[in-house]
C-alpha cells in the first residue's frame, strides 16, 4: 500500500501516521519526492482502512497495490477453474448454453421450453420462480410451486437446473436444484453469500448493477472463503446514462475478468440489452471475446409468437442463435 | 398507458394487439399521427407487463402514465408524513440530526460519542453494529454485543437509536431498537423490506447505489403495503463516473421526493462524499435545500483527534454543523 | 407528440394550453384517462419546444414519438449506404480495416508502420497530427508536418489516410487529406460540423464521451443536412463508473445504430479500453456483432518492443488480430 | 509519480524499465514489497506518459503524486482569486448574481428581463445569442443581432453582459462583451480555449457533460497557460443514469474545486436540473455550499406567465430566490 502525504506536511504529523501504521506491524518505506513525500507500507496491510488513511488531513492520496481477493485471484490459481454440474463443464475451454423462461408459468410452458432448448443444444436449463420484482404489485413468481415445476422439466429432459434464490432462509427449498444463481440486486447481500459459501453446489453470481469488477470478485470471495468455490461470474450489463438498451453490456469485463480470476465468466444478453432483436449480435459478441457461455431467455408464449418478437427470444430463434454461436466457437 | 406504434404496422397485427389489451379489460383510445398511431389505453394499466408491450415488433415505445407507487405517492397523500420516533418528529417541518459512530467500537468510545453529540443536539444516535463489508475479511460490526452497547448509550444518554439491519433472520435482535435502517446496497433486498412491512416501527430507507428516485420509492411501497407506513428516505449518493468524491450526492433528489411522495426525506453528506471537510458543506446545502433532518457519522478515535480530519467528523467539528444548520433552519 | 396532463389540472388552463398548441398550426386529438388527459400533437411538431411544454405547470410529462433526425434515419433510406474512399468500401456488407500509429512522429515510424498495416491487409491508414490533449503541456501532435509525413506514407504504401481535425479554420491543410475524422471531444462542435457539412469527403464521426445514440445521429444530421451525407459512425467507449477500463465499450450500439440509421458504424476498440491487450478480444467481439469496420491502434515504437506490450499493438499483434477479423467476418 | 510492478518482474525488464526513465532526467526510488515493487520517481514527470507506462506488460498500475494544472493550482496561489468586471467582483468572499433568458428573442424580451433582474439585485445579464443546439433543425440564436440586443439592454440597464461564444471565428463579434461564456459541449474545444487565452477578459467556462474536476481544471489551464487568468467556474450538473432531472447537480464540486484551485466557483441550477421548480432549492443549497454566485435563466414570456412555470423562472419567482440566497449569504 502507497501512502502519499500532502505537501508541507509537518515532521511531528508525519511521524505520529508513521508510528501508529508501524503499531499495525508495517514496515514503512519513505521515498521523498520534490514536492511530497511517499510512503510505501509493506507487510499484511490487509487490516489497514484505507478510506481512512486516506481521508487523514495530511494525507493526499492512499493506493493498494494488492488485489483484496484472494481465492479467487489467478495469481494464486494461474489454471482455470472448470465447474461442474452434473456431466456438463463450464470453463477451461469448455462452453455452457443455459437457456429457458424468464419466469416459470406453467408445467406445460416450461416443459416445452425445456425440450425445445435442450433440441437446440441447450446444457442447462433457467426459469424463474422466485422472481425480484421492482414492485410489491408485480407477480413475484411461483416460487415453491415454480421450483416443483422446473423439478418436472428436468426430469423430461434431463437438462440440469439453474435458478435464483433470493433470501437464506428459503435454502430447504433449493436442496436438489443444481445451480443457485444470485442476481444483480443480491450481489451484495452478504449474508445470502456466506450462507451459499457453505453448499458444496455452484452458484452463479450475477454482477450488480452498478458494481466494480473488484466488488463482483470480492463478493465471489465471500463464498468462496466460505468454502464453495464452485462459482460461475456472470455480466449482465451495468447501468448508464444510455437510454436505448435496458443496461450496457460491458463485454471488456470477460476479458478483465480472465485475467484478474480464474473463475469461469458468462454472459448474459437479454437482460443486458432488453431487446429481443439485440440478444442475437449481442451473443455473438460475447462468445467471440471469450466468455465461457451464455444465459439466454427463451419462451413460446403465444403473444410473443402472435406479433413475432418480445424480449426472450422464440425457440426458433434460439436455435439460429445457437448455431451462430457455435460457429464462432470452433474458430477461436 | 400509452402504446406508440411503429409507421406501417398492418391492420391485422394492430388489431390482434387491441384484441390483447382488450382482453385484459382496458379501454383503448386510438390517436393516428402523420406517420405513427398511438393507443391510449385506460383502466387497470397495472396488470399490463410494460417491457413486454415494448418489446413487440410492431411497438415503437410505451409510456406509463400513472406512478406505480400508491402509499407512498404524494397524489394520494397531499399532507406530509410526520414520522414519530418517541418524542422526536421527523417530516411535516420538523428538522432531525442523527449522529453517532461509522462502527460501534467500545462501551466507552459509543456512549462518549453519544454524550458529545447530545451536547451538540441531536435527536437521534445512530452507531453501525452489524456492518456491511465489501471484502469478507473485514470487520464484520460487534453484531449482538455492538447492539447492547448501543442500549447502554441510549440509557446514559436517553437519545432513540437508528442502526442497520441486514437480514430478516436477525429481526430478532433489533426488538427494542427504535429505528431499524436499511443499507443502500439492500434497498431491494425484497425479502428484508416485506418483513419489516409486518413491524410498527420507523423504517430509515437508504437510496441504493445506482438507483433511481422510483426505485426507491417502490421500495418504500414494499414496506408500506405490508403495513408499515413510518418510512424515512435517505439520500446517501449515488455513483457516478466523478473520482475526487466516493459517491456523487443528488441533492436535487429532495426537492423531488417531497413532490412525488410524502415521506420525509433525509441526506447523509458523510457516505456522499467519504471525506470529512466535504461534510460541513454538503450538511448545509442539503439544509438549505429542505431536507428533513441529517445522518452524520461523528466519533472520537485518538487516530481521527491525533491527525485532525478523517471521514467522521470530530466532536467539535459536529458543533459547528449543527450551529450552521441551525442558523439556515431558522431563516427557510 | 404525446403531452401527458397533471390530474385535475382545471379546464382554464388546458384549454389555454391547446389553444397555443393549436396556433403552432398542430391538431389535437384528447385522449380521457381514469386520472389522466394525454394530447395527442399531429403535425409538424419539430417546431414545439418538448422541454418547455415538458416544463409546464399542468403537464407530467411529453413524449416525442417520431425521432428528430431524418437524413440519417433508416426509416427513410432502408438501403445501406456504402461510403467509398478511394476503391475501399465501408458499409452495405463491406469491412474495413483501419490502423495506424496513434501519433504521427517521425517519417520512419509512420512509413514503417503504413507498411506493415498493409502488408496486414489494413485498407486505411491512422495517424494523430492534430491531437486533442487535456493537458496543455502534452504534445499537440506534429500538425501540419505531421499531415504531410502522413501524405509520404500514402505515397509509399498506396492506403487513403483518416486523420482528425480539430477546427474548422484548418481545413486548408487536410484539403487532399481521404477521411477526416471528427474526435470524441468534438462531436458537439456544431460550427465545425457545419463546415463539414459542405465538403465532398468522407467524414469518421465519434461518439462523444457521454453522449446518446440520438446525440451522435443528431450529429450526423448536422453534417448531412449541409449536403454531405459520406459518414462513417464510431463507436469508441463511453463514460461509466468502470475503473478497470479507461471507457465502456458500448457494443450494442453498434446493432442498435444500424437499425436506426444506415450509416455505417464501425469500432475503435483501442480507446475504448486504453489496454492493449484487450484490443484482440474486442475486436472479435465488435466483428461478430456487426461491425461494418474497426479502427486499432498500431506501432512500432521500441519502448513497446522492449517491454512487450503498451496500449498500441505491435505490427505482430495486429496480423493476428486481423486474422481472426477475418475468419469471424467469413463465417457471418 | 509511482509505478506499481506486477508480482514476478524478471530483473532485466525491470531494470530496462529503469533505465528508459533514468534516461528521460528522472530518480528512481526503489521500494520492495512482499509480493510487488513500487518505484518511486523523482524530478519533472510531467514529460511521462502516465498512460503509456501503465500499459506495459510488467507494470500493474502508476499513479500521478503531483496535480498536472499549475495555473489554476491552490497549492501555488493559496489567495482566492477575484474576477471583476467592471465594478462587480467574483469570488473571494464577494458573491454574484447572473440571470437573463436561454435566448435572446427580441429588444422588447430583452430589455424587459434586464430591468426585472437588475431590479432584483442581479449584478450581471445573460443570453443566449450563439445558441448550442442538438438538432441542426433547432433554431440558433439570433447570432450577431442577438449580441446587438444585449448591448441595448446593457445600455439600458448598466448591467455588462455574460453570452457564449462557440467559435474562435466568431471572436470579432463578441469585443466589447464583457464576459465570454465556453458552454459545457465546448469545454475540451482545445483551439477555442487557447484562443480566448489570449484575450484580456474574464471567461465564465462551465463544466462538460462528463467531465471531471481535474479535466474541467486542465481546460481552465489551457487559458490561463496562454496568459489569460480571469476565469469563473461553472458547475452545471453532469451526466448519470438519473431520469426525473436533466442532469445531476454535483455541488460537492463546489467545495471541492475551492480546496484544489483559487479560481471563484458559481453555479446554474437552471441546466442542471431542468425544471423552474427546482431551481429555487438548489440555488438556495448552491449558495449553502459555498458557491461564489449562481447564474438562473429568467423570462417573461408570456406562455410561462400563462401556464405559471417553466424551465425559467418568471421574475417574480427570481426576486424570492434572490432574496432567499441573500439571506444565506447573510448568515454564512
Amino acid at each position: 500500500m502507497i501512502v502519499v502525504l500532502k505537501p508541507g506536511v509537518q515532521q511531528e504529523s508525519r511521524d505520529q501516521l508513521i508510528t501508529w501504521l508501524k503499531n499495525l506491524g508495517l514496515n514503512i518505506h519513505i521515498s521523498e519526492g520534490c514536492y511530497q513525500t511517499v510512503l510505501g507500507l509493506v507487510g499484511d496491510t490487509g487490516k489497514v482502512d484505507m478510506d481512512l488513511v486516506e481521508s487523514l488531513d495530511i494525507v493526499d492520496s492512499v493506493k493498494r497495490i494488492s488485489e483484496p481477493f484472494k481465492c479467487c485471484n489467478r495469481k494464486f490459481h494461474p489454471e482455470d477453474m472448470v465447474v461442474e454440474v452434473g456431466s456438463v463443464k463450464i470453463g477451461g475451454g469448455n462452453f455452457c448454453m443455459i437457456a429457458g423462461p424468464c419466469s416459470v408459468e406453467s408445467e406445460e410452458q416450461v416443459v416445452a421450453v425445456a425440450k425445445a432448448v435442450k433440441a437446440a443444444g441447450a446444457d442447462l436449463l433457467r426459469g424463474g420462480a422466485f422472481k425480484p420484482r421492482t414492485s410489491p404489485y408485480d407477480f413475484p413468481g411461483l416460487r415453491a410451486e415454480g421450483l416443483e415445476l422446473l423439478r418436472i422439466a428436468r426430469a423430461e429432459t434431463g437438462l440440469p437446473i439453474v435458478t435464483e434464490i433470493m433470501s437464506a432462509s428459503d435454502l430447504d427449498l433449493f436442496e436438489d436444484i443444481d445451480v443457485l444463481q444470485v442476481g444483480a440486486r443480491n450481489m451484495q447481500n452478504y449474508d445470502l453469500l456466506r450462507e451459499l459459501g457453505k453448499l458444496n453446489k455452484p452458484i452463479l453470481l450475477k454482477r450488480g448493477l452498478a458494481n466494480t469488477l473488484k466488488e463482483l470478485l470480492m463478493s465471489a470471495e465471500y463464498i468462496m472463503a466460505n468454502g464453495n468455490e464452485q462459482i460461475i461470474l456472470c455480466e449482465r450489463g451495468i447501468r448508464t446514462y444510455t437510454d436505448y438498451t435496458r443496461n450496457t453490456l460491458d463485454l471488456a469485463a470477460v476479458p478483465m475478468l480472465h485475467e484478474l480470476s480464474h473463475l469461469p465468466v458468462i454472459v448474459d444478453p437479454s437482460h443486458a440489452t432488453g431487446i429481443s432483436r439485440l440478444v442475437r449480435p449481442m451473443a455473438k459478441a460475447a462468445t467471440a471475446c471469450g466468455a465461457d457461455g451464455l444465459i439466454i431467455e427463451v419462451h413460446n408464449d403465444p403473444i410473443h409468437a402472435l406479433c413475432d418478437g418480445a424480449q426472450s427470444l422464440t425457440p426458433e430463434e434460439y436455435v439460429t442463435v445457437a448455431q451462430e454461436v457455435r460457429r464462432i466457437r470452433e474458430i477461436l
